[in-house]
């Protein structure tokens, strides 16, 4: 018995064939379709599922069945993609034509829910019945198991904690439109807003930053992978605005450890995996300062890159008993 | 087959006695003991039960078993109340001596957890599966279904929800001594805090308030009470503090929002059920400025002040499937 696990990203769309007991035998990537219809999508998924298939010689039929973790916005009922941010398709289905196609169950949840499957399955929660996953890259999200109970919540949209806030005074606007969100703080996109802000709060303590040298007073161009560089080589601009970043993870992380009392949290996406020294490191400690549940462990997850699709194999083979066509 | 649910407060304890459907047959209330030794509550719960009895003629074998709902902090794996605020005692154990007294089943949730198995049961839950309630009273918590499933957390403190931030600058400190907290601003013990807050913020604007005049300059001995009453006869003072705290309200609702996706919230508490129209009302519209997920309905709890006391009735009807002595 085997499964495919589909990791949908807003870049790369990455599927994995796995065995019976998650080893991951062999993988495809490709860049996620932004031309063509709203089939586009699932047509390149089934070609490289059928391309897995044949590479490894498994046959259909011993296909347990598909798992996919995808961006959002999802309808879970539905198992379609709605209007995603930068993907020029309205409307994308993605169980039915799988299903249609493999004649297997194809199950479907949102990237970060699905990793929190995969680290309960594969990875740091094996032995843990409360646990959270937290992604920070260029959004913020998470998954939570609560009592050995997936959370999906009324829409399949709970644990959207990067659109919790952690700024009342919502100096800054989140790429969703709302004031004071997290994703506006401390993810990929949330960085450089927050670098500008800290600028514009002090901008003659900061003019000598190499930053600022280099991209000029508008920090225009400015990358969240710019500031941690800087901060790594010693600028005080820059690690200002990385412990500004840190303190508005602390509320971020003691509000989850408020709401779902984990064991564990543990940290993925690129920003916090490139700097674990930087962002995951420091939060153990931060969190004490508002968390009055039991401090649990933060620690980088484990399965690095690979968690989405690690939760979407955990899926395909059936391991989460969630819905599915 | 008849159940009894204890509601143990910091201030009363309060038992029913209820048949099989959740119908209160007798109510008995008596203020929680505070001098003697840590069986005094104990004792007192089971002198309750036994009068419950009596009066209605209902014998031990026909209990189904015992529910109770109370102050924190609980261990609910030994059934022990821990170094409760307000209570002279250290250590207060619960299901154990009414077990050993009755031979019945006793089930043991701290009081918010309780109160939305009330709500699930009993109340505007019935038809959902994802729900969550919220206490405004003295302190601020909270409880939460989601997928049908009641959050517990590793040590039972899910959603904990008054110890969450919703002001990163932290002006208040809460009771627990942590800053920034939800409960901080807009509980019955934060409203006056925050009042003294607005004031310091602009004196001479307030000067003339009824508040001002009543409690001079330092608010002493003001309570949320006041400040609610003195809204409702206009004072414009007391109308901006009201306000504030619902905008930390708001705050407070928008993260549960994101964090449980639920269909509806409940408030209950005696700081919301007292100002329906201050506190309660103004929510719907104002937690849009901050939530992205579909806004549920968020009403009064129709449970009233017995909605912890129906969560224990569910408790001890085996109506929710928790671990029980």
């Amino acid at each position: 018995m085997y499964g495919v696990g589909v990791d949908l990203g807003a870049t790369y769309v990455r599927t994995a064939l796995a065995d019976r007991e998650g080893v991951i035998i062999d993988k495809l990537v490709e860049r996620t379709p932004k031309q063509g219809d709203n089939m586009a999508i699932p047509r390149l998924i089934a070609s490289m599922i059928k391309k897995l298939l044949d590479k490894t010689g498994v046959k259909t039929d011993e296909l347990r069945g598909i798992g996919i973790g995808s961006i959002g916005p999802l309808n879970i009922e539905t198992g379609v993609l709605i209007n995603p941010p930068n993907i020029p398709f309205k409307n994308v289905p993605l169980t039915e034509p799988l299903h249609r196609e493999f004649h297997v169950p194809v199950f479907l949840l949102n990237d970060c829910t699905a990793a929190v499957v995969g680290e309960k399955h594969f990875g740091a929660g094996k032995d843990v019945e409360n646990l959270v996953y937290v992604t920070i890259s260029t959004g913020i999200g998470g998954g939570a198991y609560v009592d050995g109970h997936l959370l999906l919540g009324k829409e399949g949209n709970a644990v959207e904690i990067g659109h919790t806030v952690v700024d009342a005074e919502g100096k800054l606007i989140c790429g969703c439109g709302k004031p004071g969100h997290w994703e506006a703080y401390s993810s990929g996109t949330g960085v450089p807003k927050l670098a500008r802000l800290v600028f514009e709060e002090n901008r003659e303590k900061y003019a000598e930053s190499m930053l600022v040298k280099r991209f000029g007073c508008s920090l225009k161009g400015l990358t969240s992978k710019d500031v941690y560089n800087a901060a790594k080589e010693g600028d005080e601009f820059a690690s200002r605005v990385v412990e500004r970043a840190n303190f508005y993870n602390s509320i971020g992380m003691a509000n989850i450890i408020q709401a779902y009392d984990p064991e564990i949290i543990t940290i993925g996406g690129s920003v916090a995996l490139n700097n674990v020294e930087l962002v995951i490191n420091p939060l153990p400690s931060l969190v004490e300062r508002f968390a009055i549940n039991n401090i649990p462990k933060i620690i980088p997850t484990p399965l690095g890159g690979d968690v989405v699709l690690y939760g979407a194999v955990a899926l395909s083979l059936g391991l989460e008993p969630i819905k599915y066509i």
